[in-house]
């Protein structure tokens, strides 16, 4: 083995994607000391995507103020690859859980320093902006966000205002035109990995809300507003954001991006796979090791390991899967370019307890596979 | 791929060896079609040791009428192999668990007709016997098959009986000459997988003797009577019993094996690695895969594992294992011969809930092993 490939996603509640690659290129820098090993660590939408990008990419971290999700001036964060080209803004940086812990309320929490955000990238000269989704404590549509970058929105009575979660019935007339132009010519790409609709029992606030806060009358009434807000748009952009998978991203805002920014959704591996060059590192790779916490029939769907299956196999290099738990139905991954899926499960005992030997339970593991690799047969 | 040998243990309360050479094999066939298979189901000395004996060597089963845990006629077996020159006896064929169900009590039963096989065996023209010790109902440290087989046990009074658990203290002399002479010209090599001394609180009637049957009450007793008879053993017969490794295995008939009859003993995996011309069959091979329930630092003295992979270390044989679970402090187990060590858990459950799913499992495991290796890196 010459060169090999590290992309695993995080192992969630366990392992971020980074650690994994550190811990996947220790071991096999054991068997294989001259190894040229890329690892890319794997951003999923959420907190550390602009790390992980950062990390995988190269590039820098823009550091400046904007607001919070209660409005409060914060110091906030994006990151520039591709020598200032490409911009990746995570909404959470912004508008994520841990900045509204002791105050959660997706009725009343904006994305608008995510807006703020993306629109100091588009003015700095980025023509690709990537929008990391997850980890919001926002239920706003992306409204917040869309006004911070210029988009207009009125109410019954015409009197202009910035819409929250509880707010969002209210708004009568959008005026899109008004967003910036300097995002006019920008490519955005929003990135997410769930693909729930914006509303309805497996929308956004029925699914997520209640993580941020909510209880279930507020469930009921955020889910409302965005059904009301989903008919202005349609009536008002002629974009029917509601049912489009992923939609329901970070409170909604997968649908605002679309309606407000002209962006398109990503699947997130899609989108991390391009920024990285994935199909250029791996022309001449032996080998990739890719992951994630849990393979099943559900990830066989838009999930990592699948993603870089996908592109592995039209070069037709090897994909070895290492795994928390593998679920059922798993057998379509093999024709879809897996090579082979490992678990690092190595005790029959709960998840809360293998949990916490995880890290050497994946070191076993990868050393025992490079023993098997390195092993005549 | 062209030749793969298959000698795994038990995967103890989940399948048997049998069963596990049945999985791996059908899993290679599917990956390599006209590769040789060598399975080896490994006897453990328990029920069942006869058969893995028989259908890993080849040979017939003897059946006869002998005596049972509570001397009553039952039908037995034993095994010839080797053309006959070999008799493999499990003693749990007539004092074995099962056969004294309903009616359990350690004190009171005997080991006599496992002494009438042994000296079947041995008047049939057997010269060698492999005396397989596991699962006994009884705790009579073997002084009823050494009566079987002519050995007189005499009281204080001088009248001559055939000690129980419970009576051992009796013996007051014992004369070992009266053995039968055919056994004289015998081999016999008792395997056991346990290496419990004959008494103390490691000995065999505090480990195993509650499971026979016995309160702790009675377990106190026989570990008495155990003692006592040891003294008389070493004062009659000048063998020192007591703390040999595995002495205490099948109620004391390990000591019993080699006071009375003169036997060697040895743990099983050896035993059976000579019974299946083990060095020979791995000569060729490309890989050996092996595999237990558990692999820890314990394991690594003396079980099955651990046992082919010393073998298999001479030849340079590479030798996979699967288990079950992975325990600690096993790294061991590489500088010994294993070349590497895969567990077949998929799912961070209990054992309870991943004994349902053993066989899907290791096939699983099988499975991705061979797409291992058919990967080319």
């Amino acid at each position: 083995m010459k060169k090999a490939v590290l992309i695993p996603d995080s192992f969630k509640g366990t392992m971020s994607s980074s650690e994994i690659c550190a811990i996947m290129e220790e071991r096999i820098r054991a068997f294989y000391p001259t190894a040229e090993i890329c690892g890319s660590p794997v951003a999923d939408g959420g907190e550390g995507s602009v790390d992980a990008f950062l990390s995988a990419c190269g590039g820098e971290k823009r550091r400046l103020k904007a607001h919070g999700p209660w409005n409060e001036e914060i110091e906030a964060f994006y990151g520039l690859i591709d020598g200032g080209k490409t911009a990746v803004v995570e909404m959470a940086a912004c508008a994520g859980l841990p900045l509204a812990e002791g105050r959660l309320d997706p009725s009343r929490t904006t994305t608008f320093g995510a807006g703020e955000l993306i629109l100091d990238a588009a003015r700095r000269g980025a023509k690709k902006i990537i929008v990391a989704l997850g980890g919001s404590a926002t239920n706003d549509l992306g409204a917040g966000a869309a006004a911070a970058a210029g988009v207009r929105f009125f109410d019954a009575q015409g009197v202009e205002f910035v819409p929250v979660g509880g707010t969002l019935s209210k708004i009568a007339r959008i005026d899109s035109s008004a967003l910036a132009p300097e995002l006019k010519n920008c490519r955005i790409i929003t990135m997410c990995d769930i693909d729930n609709p914006l509303y309805g029992e497996n929308g956004t606030a029925y699914v997520f809300a209640p993580q941020k806060g909510a209880d279930s009358a507020m469930v009921k009434m955020l889910d409302g507003e965005l059904r009301a807000a989903a008919s202005v748009i349609k009536a008002e952009l002629k974009i029917d954001v509601a049912q489009v998978p992923g939609a329901g991203a970070a409170g909604g805002m997968g649908a605002g991006m679309i309606a407000f920014f002209g962006a398109t959704l990503q699947m997130g591996i899609e989108t991390v796979l391009d920024a990285v060059n994935f199909d250029g590192i791996i022309k001449d790779a032996d080998c990739i090791f890719t992951g994630e916490g849990k393979i099943d029939g559900q990830s066989l769907r838009g999930k990592v390991v699948i993603g870089v299956a996908g592109r592995a196999k039209k070069f037709n290099i090897p994909v070895i899967a290492v795994v928390g738990d593998i679920g059922d139905n798993i057998e379509d991954a093999y024709g879809r370019g897996v090579s082979a899926i490992f678990s690092i499960n190595r005790v029959s005992q709960s998840f809360a307890e293998n949990r916490k030997r995880c890290k050497s339970d994946l070191k076993l593991t990868m050393d025992n596979l490079m023993r098997f690799i390195k092993t005549p047969l």
